[in-house]
Order: C-alpha cells, then structure tokens, then sequence
C-alpha cells in the first residue's frame, strides 16, 4: 500500500522546489553577466546550470510531491486523469499552484539577496512579440508531452534527466528561451536581472502557455493514441506522489 | 506478446520526431548566432542544445516507432533484418522515409517561425568538398555501427543516451558538422540560417551518407560477427517498435 | 552481513578523495586562467570539470568511506544517525575531518605543483561580503537537504550524479560558487590561484557552512518529516561505508 | 557460460576502438581551432567531445574487447590478473598494444584527411616539462585507481560513463591535459594541429605514463585492500571480454 503525504506536506514541496528553481535560474543568469560579456556564454551557463538543478530537484521531491513546480504539468495532470483516481483533483491542484507561485517569487527574492541585488526591483525586460508567444506555445506543449509521454511507455522513472534535459534544449531552440512554466513566468517578473520578464509581458506568456498545454494534451493522444490505462500506467515522479516513508519507495 | 502500433500512428511519430529534431538543430543555431560573435560558442550550443533534444526524443518516440528519424537507418534495419522477421520491410522503410522528410522540412519551417525568420529560404550555406564528404561518411557509419552493434551487445536501452552522445561528438570530429541523415540534409537546404546547408550541396551530402551507411553494415559485422540472432538479440529502440500500451513496454 | 572497513582505511580514503577533489577545483581553475581571458568561460570549465570529477569520485570511494570528503557532511550524518545505530560516532567524524583536511592540503599543493606554481602561497583573493555568506548558507544547505533527502527517498545510489550535478548549478546560483565544505575551505586557501579564498575569508565561510548545515538538517524534516527508520532507509554512498570485498557490495 | 571472442577480432576492435578515440581528440581538436579564437572554448570543446566519444566507444566496445584502448590498461590488467586466470597474457598484452598504436596512428590520419589537412606531418607542439610530467603520471594515476577500483566495488558496468567523465575532468585538472595513453601519445605525434604532441616530447610522456601505472596499482591496494577474488569481483568492461553472441551478454 502506498500512503501518500499529506497535502500540506506536498505544497510545502512545491513551494520549495519551485523557489529552489527559480534560485537557479536567476541566480545563474546574474552570475553569468557578472563574468562574461558574450551572451552565447551567459545562456550556456545559465541553461546548463538549470540542467543539473532542475533534474536534481525532481529527482530529490519528485517522491513527495510529484515534483511539478508548474501549474501547467498540475493542470495537465488533472485533465489526463480526471476520468479515474490516479490524478489530483481541482482542490490540490489550486494549492499547487498558489504554492508554486509563492515559491516562484520567493526563489526570485532569493537569488537577488545572494548576488546583492535589490530584494525586488520588477524586471524591465520586455519579452513581448509573437515568434516569442509562439516559442511558449513550442516549449510548453513539447514539456507536457513529454512529461505524460514517458508516462504512457512506462519510462516516467527517466523523467529527471528527461525533463532537466528537455529544458536545456528548450533554453535555446525556442526564441523564448523556454520559460514553459506560469509560476516561474510570475516568478521572474520579480527581478531586473539577466532572466526576468517584464510584468506587462507576464500575460500574453501565460496565455501562450495555457495554449501550448492544450496542444501538447492533444499531441499525447496522436502519438501515444488513447489509453486503456493500466496500473503500471502512471508517471511514477509527476503524477503520483508517494509516501517517503514507505519501503515501497525504496523499491523503486 | 508485443503488439505493433500501426504503420499509420508509426510514421506520424517519425514525422513529428523528425520534425522535432530538425527544430532543436536549426533553432538552437539561429538563437546561438544572435547571442554569440565566437562560432566556437555557438556550435558548443547548437551541438549540446542537439545531445539534449535527440537524447529526450528517442527516449520517448523510440517504444513507439522505433525513433529511427532516419532513412539511412530505417534501410539499415530492413537490410540487416531482411533474412528474419524482426525488420522493417520496404514499404514500411519508404513510409518512414517520406514522414521523416517532410517532418523535417516542418520542423525547419516551425524553427524559422520561432525565430521571425523567413518560413522558406533556401541556405546559401555551400558545404561541397570532398573533405566535408569524407566527414559525411564517417558519421553516418558511426551511427549505424553505434546503433545496429548496440543491439549486438544487449545494450540498446541504453541508445537514447549513447546515440545522443555520438552525434555530440561528432558534431565536432566531423569536418561536416555530422549531418549524418539524408532527411535531414533536405530539411536544412530550407532554412538560410547557421545550420543550413545550399539546395546544390544537399545531394553529395546523401550519396556520402549512403556510402557511410554500407561502411558502417560492413563495420558491423567486422567488429561484432555474424550473427547468430537470438530472441533477445534485438535493438529495442531503433529497430522493433512496440505497443506503448502493452504492460510489456513498462517492464523495460 | 556486510562488513564496514576499518577506519583507518576509511580515513585515507578520505585523504585521496579530498585530495583529488581538491585538486580537480584547483587545478582546472588554473588551467581554466590559462587558456581563456573570459571569465565566464573559466568557470563554465572549472565548473564542469568538476562535475565530471566529482561524480567520479562518489561513485569509486563511496562504496568504501561514504565519500563524505566534507566535514560538514560527516557531521550532519552524526547528528541524524545519533539515535540509531547507523551514522558515524563523534570520534569517526573527527577522525574524517582530519584527514578531509589534511587531504585538501595536499590536493592544492598537488594541483600548483602540476601546473608549476609555487606549493604554497596564501591566496590573495579576498571573499568577504554578507551576500557570500548568505551564498554559502544556501549552498551548504542545499547539499544537505541532498544528501540526506536522497536517503530518505531510496535513491542514495544515484548521489553520485546527483550530487556532482548540483555543485555545477550551485557554481553558478550562489554568489560565493558554493564551496559549501569547510575542509575544501581550508584547502583552497593555500594556492594564490583562480579558486582560492584569502586566509582572512576562511572562517565567516565556515561558519556560514555550519550555519546552513542546521538550515539543510532542518530542511530535512519539513520537506520528508520525521523518519520511522526502516532498515532499506539509509545512504547507501554517504552514510554507511560497506566493505568493499564482500559479495554484497557487488549485487547492488 | 561465457565465450570469449578471438584474438584477431579482439586486436581488430582494438584496433578500431583507439582509432576512433584518436579521431575525435584530433578531429575535435582541429574543428575547435578553426571556429574560436579563444582558447579555453576550444578545449572546452576537445574536452566534451572525448567526453561524449569515449563514454560511447567503451559502451559499444567494452562487451567484445574489454575496450581498453591503451596499452597502460593493458598492462595492468596483466598485473592485476597475472595470479588468476581472469586476466590477459602477456601474449594478448602484446597484441592489444600493437593494434592500439596503429589504430591511434590511423585515427590521426582519418582525422587529418577529414579538415584536408597533410596526412601525416609531425607535429611541432612541443610538451617537455617536468610539471607536465607530473600531470601525465597523475592522470594515468588517476585512470588505473578508476577502471581497476569500479571493479572491486562491483561498478564495472558503469564504466562507460565513469571513465569518459574522469577524462573529461582531467583535460582540465593535470596540465597535460590527460595523454594518459602511450598508444594515444604516438598517435597524436602524426598530426600538426591542435592536440598534437612533438616526436621529441612522446618518450618522457610515455615514461611518465609508466610511472603512474605504477602508482595507480599501488593506489588500488591502498584504498581498496588486498582483494580476496571473487567470482563476481571482475571489471566487466574493462578486464573481461565476453562473447557478445551470448544471451548473457544481453543479461547485464
């Protein structure tokens, strides 16, 4: 039998894991344009270090709380199961996301204090055009398809360094640079460092998304067609928390 | 009992990876060249950007399709399975060929999209010599030695990473950047930026890969025999897809 | 029954392990000032190389001393396990934090002496600023929270990567580049090179280390509650050093 | 029951082994020189590429030959075996040493033909110091404590990965840059470009080489103990080729 933590646990996962990451990726991009004055450098820092803290993140929480630090992966993980009992219900998924973005922005206050910036200074990056959006739109729908991909051909175990290195590709195919990610996206609005955006931009981001989650909801069922699901069917460190206390844990 | 997805569902997986693959290698290029003035940071972009995204394509695609995103490999599979019943046979070879190319001309046009390129420009980015040919013929024997001898020695699990890695290196020991994929090259004659290649360069590049090709079967059978093929002797990714909703699949 | 090797034994693995990470930081810090004049780029290559050595050296001494190389680790270890029957007793960590020490040493001198600097010379390069202290706080904390939420989670065989892969993205989230180990500290203070730290900065960064040390320990419980041990729940790398003859240590 | 492939196919896949590690340091090497001005980029390239070359060379290779590709580990693993029948004679010795030495001589022309460089020209990079010396017996130190101590804490199988990045780390950390291959030595005399080495310097790198198999032996014995050999207790990539024909070969 496997437990699950409790729901106040779990947010309080997400929280940190999500401010954990929006740490990384801001205060990575300061440290980049601190010591370097070649932006292809500056991104390559930045993306590779988001590589190895974000797979070590979901490698590290994903037991506990599934690991999101994304609205958008809660909000998929709800719609993909909202027909059975393996997926979180609205209620959970609400929480996360009021503790993702709290977390998102608390990362963003984080990395300013360690780098001696001002604690919260919103971001004079303007991220506003539409090849952009549609580099959100790329970005998130390849993220979900992947995320539940993996968990339909029983590779959800891979997701760590699936997901970590998804990302590092994204940072620099997509002329976004791949935010992906609603609460980070907020998250980011909090500081006029390398990786902030804009507030005016924040919506349209959002909106792109929102829109790149439906797309890539749909790609799931082209590609991996529609599933007769199993019990071994599920996205072992996405979509179903397990209790860290059981043995079963460690079996995995 | 493992049952096959349909050659339909297959071969739009092949379109989609194809498409995806030619969108990380030529938008990671055009994002490179816009952040960097040093063309040695940029390839280490354009090529890590690729180990990232090939790695985490042929991971999820490969139990669906075989991830093959490849003619030169998909005639490899048919040429080495034809005397068994384990390979693809030649009609199903010519629908991935077809799928593979025009997912990577999408995945081109879908790059340039992002960027606020031109949809459709053809590269005047000459590759002809007889060097960059020579270089054409190494990676593409490289790769099928990598992935037909990887099934020879029980390891194709692990292809998503080793094939991901040798395309990474060879980016860089190549004098030609490792094309290494004839629908691929096509795909890059229709962007005019870093990773393209000039429409009147594009055919030596396949003859070349073609010649690699039947190097790397001969390779095969100098350094690990002839086989005798066993039940297990099979490349799980690359060359016998599966069902993705079979229980079998997450037992892997 | 598994076998722990004596402590002496132990202990000199530690000295080498120190040693070499030392001397890994140190060294491709050197090499790194050498070749490039971008800072950016120094770090992108002294980072990594220490991801790649780091990782390597959890894998091949963990098995024997728990690859602590770090007293912080060690005494962190000591304070989980103080109730139970697992972690180190108080004369095991001093005994490991002298040789950590006394390994570091050694690693810097080893590094000056490869790249024909002087053996010994007091680095000159001052880190002293509250936002470094906070930057180590963080970092320390963060590698604690690693270590042992691994253990909790049953995936302690993994922290060989895992590890490795957060001290690149902590080079480059925290301000002070994450030393985040008091022994490594010390160390690096005797080489006038890229990585070194002024005698005079040493003990606000231990002390900053220890204080983010109570943070990580702390960080433990919220994120994983408080454990009810179970025999599986251990770090196999970090915390219980086995006996690397016995057949036990190859069947994992 | 394991069948081991014969000499001549062993020697041949040696042969091809080396020549294609040689080939990327070279052609890496030669690539990164044409497209950055900047040093340290251009070993930060060398260096990923061996990286991501080695890693697949020894997976692919390990199961037929043990995939040593340096004469150093040749020899040792003679050492190491020579009281057991798990290890090589002298005989095999020989014969793996002279394929690697041509092989790494034809990888460097393959390299050279790929960039239209001569053929053969021998290179005019001296590297004659004693504190190179010391990086190379550092380096072998290094690399014998590695492949021989993962086999005794029953980590063979992860030596693809563990080796490729130990080089990687060791581009960066030993001011030689890590030959740490006699064969590779001689191979890279025939270039005149980037990872070149003048015929005068081979002599002292090789002798230096020697010196660290030595230390790398005694090393073993320091941190690992005298071994009481057991079955399992064997360096399955490294040490002990098996006949990849053989289901078991596909167990692992």
């Amino acid at each position: 039998m496997t437990v699950m933590a409790s729901l106040g646990r779990r947010a309080a996962v997400e929280f940190v894991g999500t401010g954990a990451l929006v740490a990384v990726v801001v205060g990575s991009g300061i440290q980049a344009t601190e010591l370097s004055q070649d932006v292809g450098v500056q991104l390559l820092a930045n993306s590779l270090a988001t590589v190895f803290g974000l797979g070590v993140l979901i490698l590290l929480l994903g037991p506990v709380s599934g690991a999101h630090f994304n609205p958008a992966v809660a909000l998929a993980a709800w719609w993909t199961g909202r027909r059975g009992r393996e997926g979180p219900g609205l209620r959970e998924v609400a929480a996360y996301a009021v503790a993702q973005i709290a977390g998102a922005i608390g990362g963003a206050v984080l990395a300013d204090a360690m780098f001696a910036e001002p604690l919260v200074r919103w971001s004079t990056h303007d991220r506003w055009a539409p090849h952009l959006w549609l580099g959100e739109v790329v970005a998130t729908a390849g993220l979900v398809l992947l995320v539940f991909g993996l968990a339909r051909v029983g590779r959800a175990h891979l997701a760590p360094a699936a997901v970590a290195c998804y990302i590092g590709a994204a940072y620099w195919f997509t002329s976004s640079t791949s935010f992906a990610n609603p609460a980070v996206t907020v998250g980011r609005a909090f500081t006029d460092t390398f990786a902030g955006i804009a507030p005016a931009s924040v919506l349209p981001f959002i909106a792109a998304q929102l829109l790149g989650l439906a797309v890539g909801v749909a790609l799931v069922a082209v590609v991996f067609g529609r599933p007769a699901p199993a019990a071994g069917d599920v996205a072992a460190d996405f979509v179903v928390p397990v209790d860290d206390h059981h043995p079963a844990a460690a079996a995995r």
